[in-house]
């Protein structure tokens, strides 16, 4: 196994690699579709939301804030202003709940980040909310495994680029370990770097790839991590 | 004047220091005084938002579209639930008209930024959404004269040591610019750097430091900058 030799420097990814978060939007996006049943048939209120959230993705960026406020718009349009103010009131409340919801660990994770903090220099870099995902690294209780954390807004070459170079790390000794292939494998693939992907059993039909990629392994869980290390 | 010298590193707050960003606020709670004018006093409607804004902060953060979903809640609480779903879209829609913005810069600032870049390293550090805040540095025009930029969730005394750390900045030879005392003055003073003070003409009621400050200087405008510098 080639694939993993000589990294010096491993890059986490947060959701969906660290913690579950996927699962949280897809429950809220259940409740949304119960809250809406009366008016909007359930495959056409996803389509609609998938929508307006791509519409707003260049505005508000990632994150919960904006996913609520495309739920409140979807449901207003989709019900030509006719939903009730409390049904808005209920999304917002969602919306906190998601904000506040506690942090879980996936399978493996603690064991796996602790045993190679000490052979490895570990980054996480994670997309989204800065607020949000800082609040959620601190509730994580990995904190301290990592040498640095990273709040990016988008996860691109160019971030990848940026991020290494601000940790003096070189794309030949770095490792990238995410969900996403198109966030965590595709650029950082481009850069000259190594890339695991984790598949999580739920992806946001944004983030899914247009085109495979070639060069990666995959892998099921977290726990097959440290034998691609040599560990 | 002895209260600048020795300084290397110079860091400026970014909303209300180098580009206008309360008026915007401002003017949007005007359109949303207006829009509920039918059902809400306008003083008791301000009170109930700032209350409002107060208990989620805890939960949003700081930002345009924590903002708008108080707009929203408040909007629904002060109205029993009987606001129209029309002007809460109405209020989706100011959100978005502020975050898509023009940055306009406060007087003064692009001659001065540029003409202190080639003397001090210079360092952004601001407060708020990073989405948001990324898009307005890159449209300030200013991105280019900052050695770097630091985007945060809050600005208190572990923040600002944390920054100066990652640049190798020693406090002592630090000036923090900025219109909050809360946020750019009081914390910057607690590790042991300097700080200059220029008011912006509106300060959010929850920026209001409890306590006045001592050891820090107050300029008029960024204009007056240089010449504290010694230029």
């Amino acid at each position: 196994m080639t694939h993993c030799n000589n990294i010096v420097t491993i890059g986490f990814d947060g959701d969906d690699t660290l913690w579950h978060n996927e699962s949280l939007f897809s429950l809220t996006q259940e409740r949304f579709r119960a809250l809406l049943s009366q008016s909007a048939d359930p495959a056409a209120l996803d389509r609609r939301l998938l929508e307006v959230e791509r519409a707003n993705l260049g505005v508000y960026g990632y994150g919960i804030k904006g996913f609520v406020l495309s739920l409140i718009e979807t449901a207003i349009t989709v019900t030509d202003g006719r939903v009730p103010a409390r049904d808005l009131q209920a999304l917002i409340e969602f919306g906190k709940a998601m904000l506040q919801h506690p942090v879980e660990l996936l399978d493996g994770v603690a064991e796996v980040v602790e045993a190679l903090s000490g052979r490895f220099r570990l980054l996480l870099i994670t997309k989204g909310d800065l607020f949000d995902q800082e609040s959620k690294i601190a509730r994580s209780g990995l904190a301290e495994r990592f040498h640095g954390v990273e709040i990016v807004s988008e996860k691109d070459p160019a971030t990848y680029r940026r991020v290494l170079e601000r940790h003096g790390v070189d794309p030949a000794g770095f490792l990238m370990v995410g969900n996403s292939v198109r966030s965590d494998i595709l650029p950082v693939l481009e850069i000259g770097a190594r890339a695991v992907h984790i598949p999580y059993h739920i992806t946001w039909a944004h983030e899914l790839a247009e085109a495979p990629a070639d060069g990666y392994l995959g892998i099921g869980t977290m726990r097959d991590l440290p034998r691609l290390l040599g560990l």
